[in-house]
């Protein structure tokens, strides 16, 4: 154990492994790419399971490495690197190569439990998330609210937009990123009832004053400390 | 009057009421998919009325364990629970359905006044409105100089965005959310008119310079506190 | 001049011309729609000239109180207030009703002048300006270079948004407010020049960095004062 | 060596070549108008030897004037000047015309290289990339993580905007801008693939969530400054 700890510690062993990482990152790549992955089907497959063999020793190793399996598997990070490779195996030789495809790409994203700058840098902005709670609670009321009377209201003039509740919130997040809010959604329903102007007005106006105020206490809460 | 105040006050009363002012937001969203509220029309109108008998109720026991009417309407949050409330009735048995169906969404509103770390939020970001006042009517006064100026140039050329003053109102907005503002709105006009590009840049410049003052008001305000 | 230095400072009279110009905002809105201003022609005539007549006498009153000329002149509120009721007497009875539309519009401006917190606001966004002198003439160097540039490469591809410097000047304005910056303006040249990705990235990641910076200095600022 | 060195910091030499960086601004300004560069192409010819030369002379004093040619190149801006103006002699009389174009462009950068208030500027906001270089590379991971999937997935759907890694990875640049995200990417995908919003509405409150991060990490670094 105390050697599976000691390895797992080591400088190069980390280092190789971030290597590995980059590698994979770089195979997926070109595996977009149907002129490289048609002509060299069997070297990427070959490496793609060299690859998960290591990545799965690595695991095992800093299982064994760390004191207790509750010990391991009480760092988030820990319980990511586990799923991304367990999830490999489970899927491993079915026919779901989406899913085998992406389950490769996510394992890029094991450069942040592994790269110590990146992990601070990412459990800093998880950090922030608690303190925008109440806010993005209103600011869901707010979405539910306005969806709802936008179904009400315009589900029969605007279908393609406002056709059923979840159409609606999905336009709504649109509208609130303000793209094509007036050109493509609201003119064609303005030439049907000249009135609903007051819905997308009223909705931006809200939102960006409730959202301006969450980046605004997120801004006071960084200087603060 | 005890009694009511005790209830009002009680943790369990209260839990109850948000527990169905969400059972609320959760009929009023099914009500919106025609093939639900189609099949099921008297189980959706009989859990209606139960709600606005218990939520008539709450108000009442809220009402009564006050200590005086004038103390019970002082809250603004009670003022709205109680326009909410009674409207519902007002328009009871109307055959304004889109009416009444708002009415009932924005029951779902009452979670502000019911849950506390909501109706905190709330009341701080009502609070910075104030601050903001002079500013407002600053964007105000430029809105309304440049959609004067804008209907009376380019009413003729472009009438569906300058047509009329409200409609150039609303073109304003739209050109200040940065929406089409080029593609949509002036190319059209710069074909006619090619010096019309003036008025559109300086109106994005003055206001974005104006609107970012306003935030930067907000955010030292804020600092300060 | 003692006498008029009093009525200049009158509160009464300040608020009958704060009064006059919200009356003068009202017939410039009125004025716009067609079936107003054709309906009554003369009585907006005859309303006009009395308010100017007002403006007149309310600005002689304010130059005969102040102590000189030079110190009347010294305010740039007041030069602007001169200038705006001067010109209408230059375009007097001319055929320039656009002009004198505009000039009776920006009359409505001279609310900023009265209104003490108004004129307070505006005095401190322009205060602004000068802090933001070097990144502005960074901004400006950096358009000129990437509008050089542009029309260098794209003049015979895309003449509609890059036909010569000053229509390029107006595109790379557009393309800052990301408006249509992908689907009206990059990819048409993409199609021809499938590398000119590069010209509209990077201008984008410039531009946004540094305009960031502008507003992070402003806030920045405001909070050191 | 000492007669240089006091020539290149003589304010009358300083103050001439910020003059004929200007006037070389206006030239390449007026250039770009095929009315004028093909009415007098030799004057412009002749003009732009001439401040090559003038900047070459300039480049050799300071040269000659600083202590030693290290000294010399130690300064990222007179590297920037020397790359600038020896690039003009390696395309001197080559056919590379928009090359020698853009070269002749890029000198009126060389504004900020002379002009002390902009190089500093320039230099302050250089400074402040370092401290953003994790979130950059955190921006860096996801977006590659994001082009990998969505170019597995939609790459059939909607070749035009995730045919290749290199394509998609443009899109998703245009998408974090939100310039016709929905209207122009989404939703012709949404349309045969209608679960896909999850992968655009997840980018864009992911990125949007790390970029203001890394807006406020930058206000915030300023405001401890
Ligand atoms: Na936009
Ligand atoms: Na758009």
């Amino acid at each position: 154990q105390a050697k599976c700890a000691a390895i797992a510690e080591n400088k190069i062993f980390t280092n190789t492994i971030i290597g590995l990482i980059i590698f994979n990152a770089i195979i997926v790549g070109f595996e977009t790419y149907p002129a490289i992955s048609n002509q060299f089907p069997s070297i990427i497959y070959w490496l793609d399971t060299l690859l998960l063999a290591v990545f799965t020793i690595e695991i095992i190793i800093r299982l064994i490495g760390s004191s207790s399996l509750t010990a391991f598997f009480k760092s988030p990070w820990n319980v990511f690197d586990f799923i991304i490779i367990s999830a490999s195996f489970v899927f491993l030789g079915s026919s779901y190569i989406m899913v085998l495809r992406i389950l490769r790409v996510l394992r890029v994203l094991r450069a942040i439990s592994i790269i110590p700058s990146l992990r601070k840098m990412v459990n800093a902005l998880l950090l922030t998330i608690p303190s925008m709670g109440t806010i993005m609670i209103l600011l869901g009321l707010f979405f539910y609210v306005y969806a709802v009377i936008g179904t009400t209201l315009f589900a029969s003039i605007s279908p393609e937009y406002f056709g059923s509740l979840h159409r609606t919130l999905l336009t709504l997040f649109q509208v609130i990123t303000l793209e094509s809010w007036a050109s493509g959604v609201m003119y064609p329903i303005l030439e049907q009832d000249p009135s609903s102007w007051w819905y997308f007005v009223t909705f931006i106006l809200i939102g960006a004053f409730v959202i301006i105020n969450l980046f605004v206490g997120v801004v006071v809460n960084n200087v603060e400390e």
